[in-house]
């Protein structure tokens, strides 16, 4: 290993790594469903190339970015799942990776298909129709999905057929309805697809908390990112078992100020993230009861209920809220096997664009 | 300029930043207190330059790993402002930039200040005392001061005085009261430094919004970081006239599904940061009304609130949150003055350890 943990720093159990893999491939499989995983959770060629031996068909991205970071590591079929706005720079890097890759983007309106038609209509490049399910997010009405798809018709896209993220599943109580909501808007939107002239080969959905419920009868395809790891939002949602959890921070205990534990994994590794269902900043897995009660820069702050305080430099773990954006934060990621470490990059760290 | 700016990017307006720099050095100079500006917030070589050029009798960071960026680029007196615990890896990391540089460490605790001294007491290591001020996070409390201050003079540390964080200014209508609170925490430290036999010569303190209610005839020296730049938080807690906002993410319009604004600026560029008195996820320059609604990693979805939207495919400027978290996401700033733009390396960007 040439790169030494400090802490903070990212730990992956590659025990329960391979097992999340390898359970939510198998399921896919026994649904008859293709499994496109979302690489943007842990941006790492070595996790996307596990996540293709256990099956899965290729790989999703949301940037132009990322997709130029695996297709170069040899990545050959990229699904860029955004509504990109292909501008002179950003279109010339796609028709190159087209070179070399399946590309398929994401389209979600008349004007940006056509844009994307005029720079790579006569590339071959595939498009999928980008559908609201219920998350308010990008996409269109499902009724509107067919509109879309004759403007990128006409531009010259091959449109494959439509894709949706159901992520207003991340909430308590909404796994199902959301599973439900996305299995309505993709039956709407084949629908419209069709009176365009496109018959979809292409239904695309999933998210981690929806994913077990998802309408695998309609969806062809299924889009999870996080589950290859979990964090404390998969951990409070219920959609996942703690002892399966994969990543988690190590950090340094530097204070017992006012009588909680203060560790040096601030937001800056951990993520800002707090949804409106978290009960705090981040959890720690040998303290269930425990809660990051205060998160700055380089500070987090746990409250113990009353729990006897590991010592003043000691090592704990925490698990981010997001675990996403915890990665997206690191050089590496360290992966730990019976005894064995290997410094992983985090290699589309900061592939915004 | 070798890096070109695609969005989401960071963009810097030069003038609003040489005015912010010049005003806050210039009260600092009037009010005759030491200015040491946090440079966490911009990370930045070439910023710290000009807030050394405007009068800063140094610099504050918050890691070790900070301290190592800047050091290495010149700078050669750093405050870091964080209870430290020095394990051998790290120590050793301080003992060699000490040899380069005057370097002050905090310390809040018997056993952390112990430790320190074990490692660095033969090397005329400075420290400040943290004591907490009412943000609750690190510092002893003030009346116990001493005792820090006594286990580090054993251990053979230079105990300059002490230092507070008065993050608790970061609430609407707390601004006067913090510094209020930051003035009587840092006169009962003072006092009980002494009883320990260590006659404070460092009172230090400030954040950003506490600045200008800061007591100045206590408080020898201040170390606010946003100011250079302000952000949505200090916009929406009234210490920063928008128009002197230095920082903006530029994002891209990538569609206008559900009669909505939403950019390609999402989470990964902005930081995920929410306070509980923000009233959404980032603000609009040129919308004051407008809010950034929902944010995820790759899209800003912003509510204009019945305004005309800008066109998908144009480009419009997000004021981030919090601006600390936003330039650690970024491997550059874009500098512009009059026309020129200039790529500025986030040279500390990830340096948490």
């Amino acid at each position: 290993m040439l790169v030494e943990p400090r802490t903070p720093y990212l730990r992956v159990d590659l025990t329960r790594l391979r097992h999340n893999i390898r359970r939510t491939a198998e399921r896919a499989a026994a649904a008859g469903v293709a499994l496109r995983p979302h690489v943007k959770t842990h941006k790492c060629l070595e996790i996307a190339r596990l996540q293709l031996d256990a099956g899965a068909v290729g790989i999703t991205v949301a940037t132009v970015g990322e997709a130029e970071t695996f297709v170069r590591a040899g990545f050959d079929d990229v699904f860029i799942a955004f509504p990109l706005w292909l501008d002179d720079l950003r279109a010339g890097r796609l028709r190159d990776l087209t070179a070399e890759a399946t590309v398929t983007i994401g389209i979600d309106s008349p004007a940006g298909a056509a844009e994307a038609g005029r720079h790579l209509g006569a590339h071959g490049a595939r498009a999928l129709v980008e559908v609201d399910s219920g998350h308010h997010r990008s996409g269109v009405e499902p009724r509107e999905a067919g509109q879309v798809a004759d403007a990128a018709v006409r531009a010259g896209l091959d449109v494959r057929g439509a894709f949706t993220f159901p992520g207003h599943s991340y909430a308590p109580d909404a796994l199902v309805s959301a599973a439900e909501d996305e299995s309505r808007a993709l039956t709407v939107a084949a629908a419209s697809l069709r009176t365009a002239g496109v018959e979809p080969e292409v239904l695309s959905g999933g998210s981690t908390p929806s994913l077990v419920s998802a309408d695998t009868e309609l969806l062809t395809e299924l889009r999870p990112g996080v589950y290859v790891f979990g964090d404390a939002q998969q951990w409070e949602l219920g959609t996942v078992d703690p002892e399966d959890i994969a990543l988690a921070c190590r950090a340094t205990v530097v204070s017992h100020a006012g009588g909680r534990l203060v560790l040096d994994s601030g937001s800056k590794a951990l993520g800002a993230d707090r949804a409106a269902y978290a009960t705090g900043f981040g959890r720690l897995p040998g303290h269930p009861d425990a809660r990051i009660v205060l998160l700055s820069e380089h500070h987090a702050v746990a409250d113990l209920g009353g729990a006897d305080l590991p010592p003043i430099g000691s090592q704990v773990d925490v698990v981010p809220n997001h675990v996403c954006n915890a990665v997206n934060l690191a050089e590496h990621l360290f992966a730990e096997d019976a005894g064995d470490v290997w410094a992983w990059p985090v290699a589309a760290r900061g592939q915004n664009s």
